[in-house]
């Protein structure tokens, strides 16, 4: 049988995602990287495992996926080792919290988030001004976010629950980048965030993804 | 214990998707109307359920939920029936695979069917006209979605599987009122996709959430 593989980029943040989960639960895995400025994510190889040309992509066991919040969901289950690390609940009462974190980060999270990081970094990269204008309104919708979510750590040591779950990982590669950027302030002045920001993001698994990082670009 | 308890709208979609997994699952629920137009929705008692404001809100055995598809996951998991109405699998491989096509409607299908469906339902409703860019552009990227939904559907009876699952009842609502706009030629010109949608819409759940709403709007 084949071994596990992603195929992405390491500057897409739900590549990041993924290999933070396979890292967590110390999962080997082949990474394949997918050529963005060639357009190798629309043509027909790729299309035909990610119709939509979406990264990252997922291979284990003969199923191919291409929705990362989907994989990660997927692999917490598979891979939980009850009594040791299980990034999910089996009670169905506390896993509903995580399901719904889950889905706050894609609705409420990664949207403002995505916006800040386009305009503070990418842009800045690529000789560009970020729009002053975009910045003030993602801040704004990124502050009330973030107010929630201040008021849900103050209940719990983590989103969902009292240990750390899927529903904080996918928070990973937006959080480093923020953190980056102007936006940091947003973090840093709600004390519960800004633990568990940095709670978070000193996880091992997290240091692995980013030394695989450190070490490509290196190359 | 308090029973089950739905605040949502008969107009919003959320709602409605929820409404149809608890009539596939035969479980009764208290439905609460939320006044969007008296801004309940963003005051304070019903923020302290969705911080966020969003509809609806799922109560069960003490447990708040208000993301839909994370509410839906969950009641489907909880109240499977095994050698009965079973809307997931409990087979790892299989249940990736429906999950996958979850993120596809959360991320793909609904933004371009909410677009259509602003534009050419609730606009003319209001007496404002459509605008034809927008309309033209979203009727571009939906063809895009359902083109890769009518090759899923040649392979498979359903989307992720030959059995209908949770992600076929996400896109219930949004299907229904496409097929009272022009965006039905763009379904019916797909021969599987056309049987599809005929097949999920003539659910008895989902007959079920109909009455409800004719008889609240005939009230």
């Amino acid at each position: 049988m084949e071994g596990r593989k992603v195929y992405g980029t390491l500057s897409s943040p739900a590549t990041l995602k993924v290999m933070a989960c396979l890292c967590e639960h110390d999962l080997d895995f082949e990474f394949v990287p997918v050529d963005l400025d060639a357009g190798e994510h629309k043509k027909k190889p790729f299309l035909s495992m990610s119709p939509f040309g979406d990264l990252p992509v997922y291979q284990d066991k003969g199923v191919t996926q291409f929705e990362s919040r989907a994989i990660i969901r997927s692999m917490a289950h598979e891979h939980a080792k009850p009594g040791g690390l299980e990034l999910i609940f089996w009670d169905a009462k506390q896993q509903a919290v995580v399901a719904n974190w889950v889905d706050v980060e894609d609705h409420w999270f990664e949207p403002p988030a995505l916006v800040l990081i386009d305009e503070l970094i990418i842009k800045p990269k690529k000789g560009l001004d970020p729009d002053p204008q975009i910045v003030s309104e993602a801040k704004a919708r990124l502050s009330k976010v973030l107010d929630v979510y201040e008021a849900q750590l103050t209940k719990k040591k983590y989103l969902a629950a009292d240990k750390f779950t899927i529903a904080d990982l996918l928070h990973l590669p937006n959080l480093e980048r923020l953190m980056n950027t102007t936006a940091k302030n947003l973090i840093e002045s709600r004390p519960h965030l800004s633990s568990w920001c940095a709670d978070i993001l000193a996880r091992p698994a997290w240091a692995k993804v980013r030394q695989m990082q450190k070490k490509a670009q290196a190359n």
